[in-house]
């Protein structure tokens, strides 16, 4: 086979199929010789090369899918017509709205028995979307007088920890019943912080997502 | 060498030595062939024989201190002479008071690049933890009327990955000042659920913990 000239097409062709695959046959049912069956002439060291593992390339993936959120956090972030809490009323809606959720949640890969995925998720929270879009929010609702903390970098992680790790049926496995109450008491959580930022039909929602997951998992 | 009757013994010791040289040295370094050169005799096969990589035996360390720290919990939770509320009072007064932590801080181990390590914590706050401990004096609370929540499950688990994770010195790798920030928002976090069980006492020792861990990291 011919030296591969251009790594990065290689990389997008092995995603696009491994989403495919996930999406099709789920996490656990893909293999990576089902990936070489669908990747035209791709060796399994060529995979090899470029991923330590199927859970790698899972990884990869996913983090593909941040990036297309983070764009979408950034639009929210950027705009000029809201307040601060409305920002952040906005990022939960958009968050849980988008389509490609639907897609995410039918993946449903297994978070339980994957400690990389985890790790994965738990430092992008972390390292990026709270301090690169919550915690700006956050600082311009201080600024306009729609948000109340002393210590909005602190508060960004909390509330993003709990909406993103601990209210995501994929991490936790849970029900749309378990959603329904996790919900509630996070809702309570950002009351407590002067933040009514959260409305049913994000509830309902985030209860159709999980039951997305139940049945794919 | 004579073939090992007692593996429960050499576990044991393997940990006993592991957890010395971790607080001399520092996980970060410490090798498997230092444990070796104080465990006279025991072969490096051995070793790998029950323990797959330094990893895996911080985790069996951790999991023996986690044990150790249960039955400290169990006992609070099966007073008879404290309210709800108080036992959860008494029990984060004594997780960060009790002088293992000290020993354990001093261990330090780097958590922002130890994928398996982040994930036993989290397992163990999820599947132990919260249900066997928290959550039976959290309906302790809401039957003797010092607690109110309708979620008493959901909130058990918020509460502690809050706690032990979130506001883990060791696993966010904070200073004394984030710590003290962080703590600030948890107690808001916790009075907005109406559980005002946390004071300065605690946040003094958290910062301690927090400064134990900065010096030796």
């Amino acid at each position: 086979m011919a030296r591969n000239k251009h790594p990065e097409e290689t990389v997008q062709r092995i995603l696009d199929v491994a989403f495919r695959l996930f999406m099709e046959k789920g996490y656990e049912h893909t293999s990576i010789q089902d990936m070489i069956d669908h990747l035209d002439g791709l060796s399994k060291g060529a995979i090899y090369h470029h991923f330590k593992s199927k859970e790698d390339i899972l990884v990869a993936v996913t983090d593909k899918m941040t990036e297309e959120s983070n764009q979408m956090l950034a639009v929210i972030r950027d705009r000029t017509d809201l307040t601060g809490k409305e920002k952040l009323k906005t990022i939960f809606k958009e968050s849980l709205c988008r389509s490609v959720q639907d897609e995410i949640f039918t993946v449903a890969p297994d978070f339980s028995n994957s400690p990389r995925l985890l790790f994965s998720i738990f430092r992008e929270t972390v390292d990026e979307a709270a301090p690169d879009y919550i915690l700006p929010i956050l600082k311009e609702g201080i600024a306009d007088g729609s948000i109340r903390t002393e210590y909005p970098a602190e508060l960004a992680e909390l509330i993003l920890l709990a909406a993103n790790i601990w209210m995501n049926p994929m991490v936790f496995d849970n029900s749309p019943e378990e959603s329904y109450r996790k919900f509630r008491v996070f809702a309570q959580m950002m009351q407590g912080f002067g933040l009514d930022v959260v409305d049913d039909e994000m509830l309902g929602r985030l209860q159709e997502l999980a039951s997305v997951y139940q049945k794919n998992k």
